[in-house]
């Protein structure tokens, strides 16, 4: 029955272990919603979770069974990377951001995941009293949990009302004291799908200059601003990157979402030369290795899981040279989420929701995997409490370190007509069960 | 030539950036040796590394294969594992160790090396002022690096004069303020090859029921004390573990060594029910999980890298799934490196060379995949220097955790007759050039 009582809904909480909706994690959300199934007595709508809802590239696939069949599956992977991954990330970085990072400084983690908590590890260790990691937000729940396990300190600007020149004086702000080492954002930005403009990302590299500051780039979505034609490999446009403005960067490239392969928990760690080979005083007292790429790799990457599965770093390389080749077109592949957002923006906009994040600069942002709505008078974690009465689950605004009252739609999932409309209908009867005026 | 000179190695130290051998990791000196290779004019004998001498178990990559095909890639694995391994987990610590834990208390990692960093991580946060890990050494020397990573103290008892019942007096010293959260040691040790008797298992028990600890226990090399003869499914005599006296136990469990698959980085913590369902107030209040294994799953292994790569998941269940069938014998074929073992001490004792870690109670240790050898009048760090120049490369025992002067020697690539032939020169040569007297 649609909606579930809040007597049911309750009562689900309770028997999941949620004392507080706000602050559950994603998989607590999915859980949640698989629990309200049965009284619901219909299939959810699953807006939550980010799981890839295209089918994994053949490319890596095959690549991955090949090095399995040769022999690979014994030997302790090099835990700098596959010279074969290292210099097919290079190739694809020059390809596609056209910028020049040598394969010695990328190196393969068990996700971005392991990445961004390795990364703020050692963040937090390269300067003695550079204890805090700067979000803008909104951003991923989880890298804000990594920095609390870690015991380092976070701050966040949410970049909602500091677009554009104003960004600088907020940034300004948070890094007077000279505590920040890092400042992490995703781009696209997962959830706002909000992509930084040439300004933004200038101020930015002033910022990383002016405070010794790493700017930790999260290319998670990469190419996925489907306003512009990325992904033809050596050809303009070029996906923009901080990279062109500053030195004092890391890019993060998963093959979670690009090549969906985010089951084999496989990404890049792409450090600037400048990056890697700094030398601090406090990496070779602690590591007995001076320059930030040795302690990352030999210090920290070692103690967390030795090295990443040596297939998948042959897959993801396979599906980087393909892409290299212009053979695999990832950006037209997963232009398919951009006609999801799209179908699922105006069943949400005709049921009397809005867009939250809704401009780059002076021009309305990308569709793509995905986007943020709120409803007038209700809070976020409200909404997102009242859509699973009907049977949609989605992650509340709040919990991504936004400021803003709504909720993250995620529209990887939406993979038929019949879940459309499902989407469709339950939408129509929640707007008319709460009016607005 | 061989010996390379000493300003030949000198400079090689410092090509690698190596200020001191006696910390260098396991890497730094393969990365060493291979930069010696050059002047030496010949193949090195390597005997530091321990990535497994044989052959990937053909069960684990046809299983990989397989999921692969029918499209695991692209969904993320359950990060609380996947049930077909979790199932087949719980068969097999039946079937070999005869014990009962049940597959919800079964959780995948990227192989055990991430499995201990993340449990020493939540080791230091389950009861306020628990904050030291306490080590049965010697041991792994990466486990060590992560609780300094970690940012967690450490203590160890180095077992070589404590064994028996001695050992109980030696560890209430190292207990008795009250703030070790868990002791951790390999059975059978790397790099002693010692095992734990019943007399001191149960004395492990007594401590922890005493000190309120948690046991973990690295089975890293399980079944491979091949004194006995273990693996056969369901059949006595079962592999020894501390499960069988307390309900305060971690067994880690890595396919690496059983079947040869270190590559694929997967491994199985198996909490027993009690360490899994006990609930902590600083968990409830740091992760809003109030249990050790939701804390440990969704709180620590959500943030350290999402799960572990599908694929392997299935590998991993296979390979386990077909031992218990019987059809894998993993013990039998580890057996080859009891083979080596007595080869190569051979050759060490013929030359000058003694077993250091020599006894479990008052029997010989068995042959395996390590063992430790000290040569009169040198340091460890000196010898390992020393036959460095001789074109073999060992750890030092010192950098496991050991009081001893000596080395580990892992026997793992010791895999063909030519080997052995020049592992047995180079070390009559070494001993003519050091007269013991």
């Amino acid at each position: 029955m649609i909606p579930v009582s809040n007597d049911i809904f309750r009562n689900a909480l309770d028997a999941m272990h949620i004392p507080n909706i706000a602050t559950a994690t994603i998989r607590q959300i999915a859980a949640l919603a698989a629990h309200l199934q049965d009284p619901l007595g219909e299939e959810f709508v699953h807006l939550e979770m980010g799981n890839p809802g295209l089918p994994a590239s053949p490319h890596g696939i095959k690549a991955e069974c090949d090095a399995l069949t040769k022999g690979v599956a014994n030997l302790y992977p090099n835990i700098a990377g596959i010279k074969e991954l290292k210099e097919a990330g290079s190739a694809f970085l020059k390809a596609f951001f056209n910028i020049d990072i040598p394969g010695r400084c990328i190196v393969p983690t068990v996700g971005s995941m392991q990445a961004t908590f390795t990364l703020f590890l050692l963040m937090g260790q390269r300067i003695p009293g550079k204890d805090t990691i700067l979000f803008l937000d909104p951003g991923f729940p989880a890298q804000h949990n990594q920095v609390k396990l870690l015991g380092l300190e976070q701050r966040s600007v949410d970049i909602y009302d500091c677009r554009g020149e104003k960004l600088e004086a907020r940034l300004e702000e948070a890094l007077a004291d000279g505590r920040v080492t890092a400042v992490i954002y995703s781009n696209p930005n997962n959830p706002a799908w909000t992509n930084l403009t040439e300004t933004e990302m200038k101020i930015l590299a002033r910022m990383a200059e002016k405070h010794d500051l790493i700017l930790i780039e999260d290319n998670a979505y990469l190419g996925m601003d489907f306003r512009r034609r990325y992904g033809v490999p050596y050809t303009e446009p070029f996906i923009p990157t901080v990279a062109n403005y500053s030195e004092r960067c890391i890019l993060l490239v998963s093959a979670s979402k690009i090549f969906s392969y985010a089951g084999q928990r496989i990404s890049m760690v792409c450090m600037s030369q400048a990056v890697a080979d700094r030398v601090y005083n406090a990496l070779r007292d602690f590591y007995e290795m001076p320059t930030l790429i040795d302690a990352y790799i030999y210090g920290v990457l070692y103690c967390a899981s030795s090295g990443t599965a040596h297939s998948a770093q042959y897959a993801f390389a396979e599906m980087l040279r393909k892409a290299v080749e212009g053979v695999l077109d990832f950006v037209a592949e997963t232009r398919e989420y951009g006609r999801r957002a799209a179908l699922a923006k105006k069943h949400f906009t005709d049921n009397g929701f809005h867009l939250v994040y809704a401009l780059d600069g002076d021009e309305p942002i990308s569709d793509g995997f995905f986007f943020t709505v709120g409803y007038p008078g209700m809070t976020g974690d409200a909404l997102q409490s009242e859509l699973l009465r009907y049977g949609i689950s989605t992650i509340s605004l709040p919990s991504t370190g936004s400021r803003q009252e709504g909720l993250r739609v995620c529209v990887s999932l939406l993979n038929t007509p019949e879940i459309f409309d499902r989407l469709g209908e339950r939408l129509s009867l929640f707007h008319k069960d709460h009016p607005t005026g």
